[in-house]
């Protein structure tokens, strides 16, 4: 029985899931909420997940959120499909380990620049903290950059860490199309700017991109 | 061989682990390091843990830190002591999201508490923001209050998530204590303040405690 997804198109924490659900060909039925649209407050869904956030899965009647917990329990659950943490016990902490680190540096930086650029109403953005913001993302996309080992983080396959990295990647993109001043792309590193090809030319990346950012 | 555990009293992130250690009983050295001193930041720590953090644990040589990952590495490791994730599946991913809502919802608000009160140098606390983070930590110690399972989150015996809620309970004290004009613990409702007392019942907790909170 396929699970039921629910996803909001930008949300780099449900863009996680989408990823996993297809490098591990789960069967899902997809439900795409719109924040918008405030779908994600809606009583029917608050009634899943009382937290209404996405990503939320429904698996046989159990509802389960928190991005970072639907990895693991996807791949215990389906533990037959490809891992999302592969390897053995060192392996599969390092990869927790990076994921969180992911998280903290170069997603709490990304999110205080999107704050001060999209969420500050007729404010004009403070350009020192932007900067410094900025810094943070370079020296943390570098320190990225060196734990790949081989074509993503734990070897020649995706991970749930590459799922963490390749989202704030698009995100740093996209921030440098709405708003080309801050010069975001050119502080990915090389390495990072290859590893980024590579996810993108994964089968079901495409589909998973944010439709609006097109 | 027993582990090398680096601990920084007060840091909620390494307290989850020492009661971790401890539940599992897993043979440890416990390095204590000073944030006053700045021990985290000598070279000696920055080549074990380039990000200086606590906690940090090394394993007959292989140094890991962020909490999270820890607490896994640990209940892998040590499969056959008490259990962080115990139960199914289910359970254990509810552990897992539980856990990470904890950090969230609770820590969140606790860190910009703590941050009005002490990290603003001779600016004065805004008491708006006080007020409004305050009324956050009192719907999620609410919420939290409902996901007892017995006496602690899982059951009958303390788990992760439960080392995750137990010192930001902690903190709302300790917070109380210095600053009682804050009200933090009346908070509390009465199934999680029974709840604490179980929590600090725990024949290991006392260790555990802040030696420069007493």
């Amino acid at each position: 029985m396929a699970l039921d997804f629910y996803h909001g198109h930008g949300s780099p924490y449900s863009w996680r899931v989408w990823l996993a659900l297809e490098l591990k060909q789960v069967p899902y039925n997809l439900t795409i909420l719109s924040f918008q649209n405030e779908d994600t407050k809606k009583p029917e869904f608050v009634a899943i997940n009382p937290r209404h956030t996405v990503p939320t899965i429904v698996d046989d009647g159990f509802a389960l959120w928190e991005s970072m917990a639907i990895l693991e329990y996807l791949d215990e659950r389906f533990a037959a499909g490809a891992k999302l943490y592969p390897g053995d016990l060192k392996a599969r902490a390092r990869i927790r380990r990076l994921a969180r680190e992911m998280e903290q540096y170069l997603g709490g930086p990304i999110d205080k620049i999107v704050d001060e650029l999209f969420w500050k109403g007729d404010a004009p953005p403070d350009k020192g903290k932007i900067e410094a913001e900025r810094q943070l993302v370079k020296a943390d996309l570098e320190y990225f950059a060196k734990e790949l080992r081989g074509n993503f983080v734990a070897g020649d396959a995706p991970c749930a860490a590459d799922f963490v990295l390749a989202p704030y990647l698009g995100y740093v993109s996209r921030i440098d199309v709405r708003k080309p001043e801050t010069k975001l792309t050119e502080l990915v590193p090389p390495a990072l700017a290859a590893y980024r090809k590579r996810v993108e030319a994964l089968p079901y990346y495409d589909k998973t991109y944010p439709a609006h950012w097109r």
